[in-house]
């Protein structure tokens, strides 16, 4: 019996790709950044006390194609890139559904999400500019444990600013960043103007991902030779991302598989931008009818509930001004164990993609996103995060629909991230203790 | 800049092997099991009351290869073999070792471990049969939430028996196992005869392997249609675990490597076996000089202090007798991070290899091998498995002796598994109250 050609497809090493593909360059018009105090639009140089100078140039960026250095694609190599793209036979036949079900590999990272592939970038030119140290917020840990794990690649120093009802929460995600040598607050912290003014106001505060990131920029605006670093949202996010869907879009044409959907989870729109966006140009080009689907979380409904206006991306108003769909800058979500899907805002692009209609999204609770979380684990073997999981409840609502309209599609989406570290969400799932997010 | 051709060698899904390679064929004299009542040489029938037929067929089978069915290769895929065969050039540089250094990844099965490989063959064996329960024992977790998994693949329950000082330890291995759908027991539990009277006699125990075992056996002897399902020691575990060592020489043949030096960690032998066997096969018939290297926790020294003679795998006595270097079926090892190097016995495989001269053995203590494990995950990327952790300190020291003595060596050695749920281990060894274990 030989294995079924399109159980996995995999690609060598030099499948690796050699560019980033920039969305930008095809969407059309795009509302710039503004300055937070005078409200025009930003300037580079207004970048530049958190930033180093060719992530400020990147995030400007309007050329289709950005080379990969070639530090950079090794530094992926140790992130187990490419990734596999895998069919979830079982998942189908568990469904019932006339749908084929692929999914792309994100968990396989010794991180065990997405987030590496653009910590990569970012340490790599930070290093190369001379910069010592890289600040950072992290919310579910995730973010916070690849920045620490890629720090070290290019020996430059990282300090993480964790939001502090996470920090509690999940005291083995502290001790995994401390385990790659990185520098672990619990946010609002003493250690900035900011976190100090929070904690005289709200001693009792579990903290948000706005406060700290206002902390981690605070601490970068503060020396020459740190930098700030941000895991999702902004252009050059999106961009380190797409070698997500590029490589997806190798292995499709390998495979010979024809899209119909495209899912993936969003929170801040990295892990959807990385996985779209070089799919989303082709459908720019008429190339292809694809649908994409943005699974967010009902505890934080930017894309389906939020405004899409100028907002800032930080509870304190240090960060410019993005145009992107928001449930504004105060907006503190409900605890939820996705705790990567718990942002007030969403990238602009990803908002853009979204206000032109070349994108849809859909939102989902806690509990029927673990209910979907566990049947993938019994039937692919793999337990996914929970942010993943979103993406999951999405594609198996789809192939359902698909067996109820007796269509035979193909769905790919992207697992972000395995849960071997959020347990805790499948204990309180199991046990009972579990509620919807919505119905909280 | 192109990447270093030897830094990753993968293999396509085909590379998979079709057959398990069985060291009893070329090993020569192998003392058999003794049956537990007569003291004779155990018959095919003494296994039966826990295994299925095929398993005691392979338990016994002397012929080199044995085919691998079709599901079992497909199984595989599951666990994302075929797995990379890494250089671990940061980690060289680190040493300043003019040695190379490569490792085999069992960390990026969705398991964490090379566990599954067993467990796969196993459960699909059993489900052939006719067989609708597993049983099994379980220290660490990592080999219960194999059996968990599989069991899911091929439709069959699966009963777990946990140290109870690891259930109560790490009580998100029993999560990850129930999320796979398995039933999971604290051992000695009020569940089994043995016991009932172990908790009469020491109510307050935190169990052992070997009581978990004499659990899981007599559970699957009262029912015909439950089976007993083992993680290491025996033949078949050994046999269906090669496919690590087969791979390895395929990528090591590509990749144009001719070791000196092969390392693994060894608690009951399965995965220094897995990846070694093969490679030792070729030193008997005298094809390398590669040197075998076992490396093992010193709170459980069999091969280093152990003795070579008859002794039970379990502590009720219910097992066969195996000719094995054994610390004797009481031995109650002090309680390490690395759970899975905590058995009394040694494989009767690895034993006979290692009394016949073909391999050597290191022991080590636990902050030692955490201090490599911090060293590899800071250089390499990847947090390993504590257990992982005494085959990069073996091979960290054979590295450095290179270096010492100006040899340009190449060193080979097995990452079993990643620690992400090991951390516990590492935040003990970060904040100071971790000792080596033999000196506690």
């Amino acid at each position: 019996m030989a294995i079924a050609k399109d159980l996995r497809i995999s690609l060598p090493v030099e499948g690796i790709p050699k560019k980033w593909y920039n969305l930008v360059a095809d969407i059309g018009h795009l509302d710039p950044p503004l300055n937070p105090g005078t409200r025009e639009p930003a300037k580079p140089e207004d970048f530049e006390p958190i930033f180093c100078k060719e992530i400020i140039r990147q995030e400007g960026c309007r050329e289709r194609y950005v080379n990969i250095p070639g530090e950079v694609r090794e530094g992926l190599v140790h992130l187990n890139r490419p990734q596999h793209l895998q069919r979830a036979v079982r998942l189908e036949k568990y469904l019932k559904t006339p749908a084929k079900i692929y999914f792309k590999r994100e968990d396989m990272s010794p991180l065990g999400s997405h987030k590496g592939n653009t910590a990569l970038a970012q340490a790599y030119f930070n290093a190369e500019e001379g910069i010592h140290t890289l600040t950072t917020e992290t919310g579910a840990g995730q973010w916070g444990t690849a920045l620490a794990m890629v720090s070290n690649l290019f020996d430059i120093d990282c300090t993480v600013f964790m939001v502090k009802g996470s920090y509690n929460q999940k005291p083995l995600r502290k001790t995994i960043m401390n385990t790659y040598g990185a520098k672990v607050y619990a946010s609002p912290s003493p250690h900035t103007e900011f976190g100090k003014k929070v904690l005289k106001e709200h001693p009792e505060t579990t903290g948000s991902l706005g406060i700290a990131i206002s902390e981690a920029c605070e601490m970068a605006a503060k020396d020459p030779n740190t930098c700030y670093s941000l895991g999702s949202v902004l252009n050059h996010v999106m961009l380190h991302q797409t070698v997500i869907g590029q490589e997806t879009m190798e292995q499709m044409k390998i495979g010979e598989i024809d899209p119909d959907y495209m899912i993936a989870c969003a929170g801040g729109g990295s892990n959807f931008g990385g996985f779209c966006f070089p799919m989303i140009g082709e459908k720019i080009k008429g190339k292809t009818d694809c649908e994409f689907i943005a699974a967010e979380s009902n505890a934080a409904p930017s894309l389906t509930v939020g405004e899409f206006k100028y907002d800032f991306g930080d509870t304190a108003g240090y960060t410019p001004l993005l145009m992107m769909y928001t449930l504004g800058q105060e907006f503190i979500p409900k605890s939820v164990h996705a705790g990567g899907l718990r942002y007030h805002g969403m990238s602009p692009l990803v908002s853009a993609a979204m206000n032109k209609g070349l994108i849809s999204a859909r939102a989902y609770g806690q509990f029927e996103t673990f209910e979907a979380g566990l049947a993938f684990a019994r039937t692919e073997g793999i337990v996914p995060a929970p942010e993943s999981c979103h993406a999951i409840k999405a594609a198996m609502d789809v192939a359902l629909e698909c067996k109820k309209a007796k269509k035979e599609k193909t769905i790919v989406f992207c697992l972000s991230g395995h849960g071997m570290l959020d347990l805790n969400g499948y204990e309180q799932y199991l046990d009972g203790t579990m509620k919807n997010s919505a119905a909280d």
